[in-house]
């Protein structure tokens, strides 16, 4: 097993070099790595099918099982995610702006990597490709540590990168798995400041307030998502309906799907028995405020805790608000500063909405499950970030860069 | 005295407000701080006088009783700063992007502020207006845990700028000094997640170190420069030894001045012993290596720690390289990346330079000494970023803003 810190080191000289590729180069490397993924199907399957075993034996639950488990359609998907971020243009390079000084200096603030990005996250082993290969794309060496239950699958991925990077020519170790998935190696990487640039934690909540607690390096945080959808007084029943359910049901355990429904509570009287009685026949449990028990006799009460939870399942919590102002105030308590929803035909109220509501992206009349690189048209992501440095919401190519500025002079002094 | 958190709080608080203000609101509110510094003179003069006698009395040395103490024109500059930051363009609720995505969702990414800026400097009170007035103009709240030494002149200025907010009708709390200096004290501010949305040290590498490992907050780190010119061999003698001295000596103490001077070998020969005997007679003490010792008997010989020593006074360690690559990898194993310099007539070398160094700044034929805000036209600055998330450089305005993402919709829903 390679120590964690003689890996690192390896990244970090491995990255200097991919720094500075042109982008013909690593475009043509991820074609190589997407054919190589292709090629060697099978060996990653065998690697896979023994952690799954293992994880089987050790009594994981099905839902994780199904997360790690690869299959033949699987792997062609993640190829075809390396091909299309290859098609993607390279924001490494960009001139951001550029200005002349008085003095005669010339100032150009260009796109440049990030470095070395550390990459923190739990079982689901395409993460490892799909991260690896954004990293590459924006010329930043990565440090994949992936789970002990996906150690198996994320070594024969890297392998099949790595060595695909070799045959072109390019230092194999920009990309690296950290072998050693004790627990303390976590708390190893996450104080490398030396070695490395940024971390991204992605997974559950405890794992992200780990690393945000312990870290020294710099943390681009992601992932949790308390979404609230607010159903002003006008807004229309057919569309709330149709966007309530998708937020809700079309895929419950992400980050950007409604947690808490808030009505206001003109709009509850005609509408809302409806409204969560068409959530009943989908399967869904309602955690509701008093207004919502006398109305919907399925509701369970809701405790204080629902305002804060993430279920990341088909239960919602649910509440009647005297108005907008009320609504404002609930999320200001309650979110998590992800995506937050106004359904209204009023545009004053929209608009008051849209500006007073500190989340990374706010909503008029669509569903909250459109916060995600793809649907922004980012073409990939690394994960959604909760925070507000660096950068909010989808994290995609030009998330994973930062800036130099280079300054040419002809003798300038400062006087 | 008022406890941190429930002074955390309050700022959280305020800062909702302040961030829904209008531009020319906020340009009147800092007219009005600028005019009350200067009615208020005297009171500031009599606060800050106590600071410097209980300085003078702990053994505080005269270069940091020069900084602590303030005068009439001292905070007649102060205001001065102000009226002129009120003059800047208000980055916030910007246009930064606009697309269209195929389904007909309007995605317009605005400029917000970061919400709360935790600020932790040392000795200065010029400090404590600068960045109160740089938050203020940006919507941010602002915690201003200065050190105990400048404990009265910092409250001192924070009333007049608080009462000033206060009868214009903007709540005061947007500002506010952390009246308890124990050091644990900035232990907690920097765990206050919950409060806090970016920490931004100023002051000596102990204490940016400090906050950097016991943060949760995200920070921003600030201000160690061991900047390196090359002075390369096709260089010109004059405008090299313009240059060079400029960044030595013009005003060593700051992190953008010059530390180490990397001379190509060829140079050297013909140009070296000239420039550090004109170095030296403007009184910078010279650490050189076996051929600056040659060359130079005045030459102290440099030691393995002089190479990463940020002297911040009239010292400078010297070295002979024998070309480019030796320059640049000098820079890779001891730069700071904050400001590094190239000095040449070769402009293959000077491209090669200016892509392949880590820097926030990398120049070509100018004086490191450029590397500010007020230089760079930004007109105001935090403090100068030496990491690569968020901002790098120059911590202007805009560097004080986040975004969000606001969508319209017309009852998008995911498929």
């Amino acid at each position: 097993m390679r120590e964690l810190r003689e890996t690192a080191l390896a990244v970090k000289k491995a990255s200097a070099v991919l720094a500075l590729l042109d982008t013909e180069k690593k475009n043509k490397a991820l074609f190589a790595i997407a054919d190589a993924l292709t090629d060697h199907t099978e060996e990653i399957l065998s690697e896979n099918a023994l952690d799954v075993a293992a994880g089987r034996e050790n009594g994981m639950s099905d839902s994780l099982l199904d997360r790690l488990a690869l299959s033949e359609s699987r792997i062609e998907g993640m190829a075809e995610g390396v091909r299309q971020l290859a098609a993607l243009p390279d924001p490494i390079g960009e001139t951001v702006e550029e200005f002349t000084r008085p003095n005669g200096l010339r100032i150009r603030k260009v796109r440049v990597p990030l470095g070395v990005i550390g990459m923190i996250y739990e079982a689901r082993p395409n993460v490892t490709v799909d991260t690896a290969a954004i990293a590459f794309k924006t010329g930043n060496g990565i440090l994949l540590r992936g789970s002990a239950n996906a150690l198996r699958s994320n070594m024969a991925l890297a392998k099949v990168m790595r060595d695909a990077l070799r045959a072109e020519g390019i230092p194999e170790d920009v990309i690296a798995v950290v072998e050693d998935t004790a627990h303390k190696s976590v708390d190893e990487l996450v104080r490398m400041n030396d070695c490395v640039d940024v971390l991204i934690p992605r997974g559950g909540a405890g794992l992200i307030r780990r690393v945000m607690e312990t870290a020294s390096v710099p943390v681009l945080e992601t992932g949790v998502g308390n979404c609230h959808i607010f159903v002003d007084e006008s807004a229309k029943y057919d569309m709330a309906e149709r966007i309530v359910v998708n937020a809700k049901t079309q895929r419950p355990s992400v980050c950007n799907a409604m947690e808490t429904l808030l009505v206001h509570s003109v709009w509850a009287t005609g509408n809302l028995a409806k409204l969560l009685a068409k959530l009943h026949t989908l399967g869904v449990t309602v955690h509701g405020d008093k207004t919502v028990q006398d109305m919907d006799p399925l509701a369970i009460p809701a405790v204080d805790e629902d305002w804060d939870k993430e279920y990341l399942a088909p239960e919602l919590a649910v509440k009647v608000v005297d108005n907008l102002d009320a609504a404002m105030a609930h999320i200001a308590a309650h979110g998590t500063k992800h995506t937050e929803v106004i359904l209204t035909e009023d545009a004053e109220n929209a608009a008051f909405f849209l500006r007073g509501v500190d989340a990374a992206a706010v909503y008029h009349n669509a569903s909250s499950r459109f916060t995600d690189g793809f649907e922004f048209g980012f073409g990939a992501e690394m994960g959604i970030s909760t925070q507000k440095l660096h950068a909010r919401g989808p994290l995609g190519l030009r998330e994973m860069t930062s800036y130099k500025y280079i300054v040419l002079g002809s003798g300038q002094i400062r006087g």
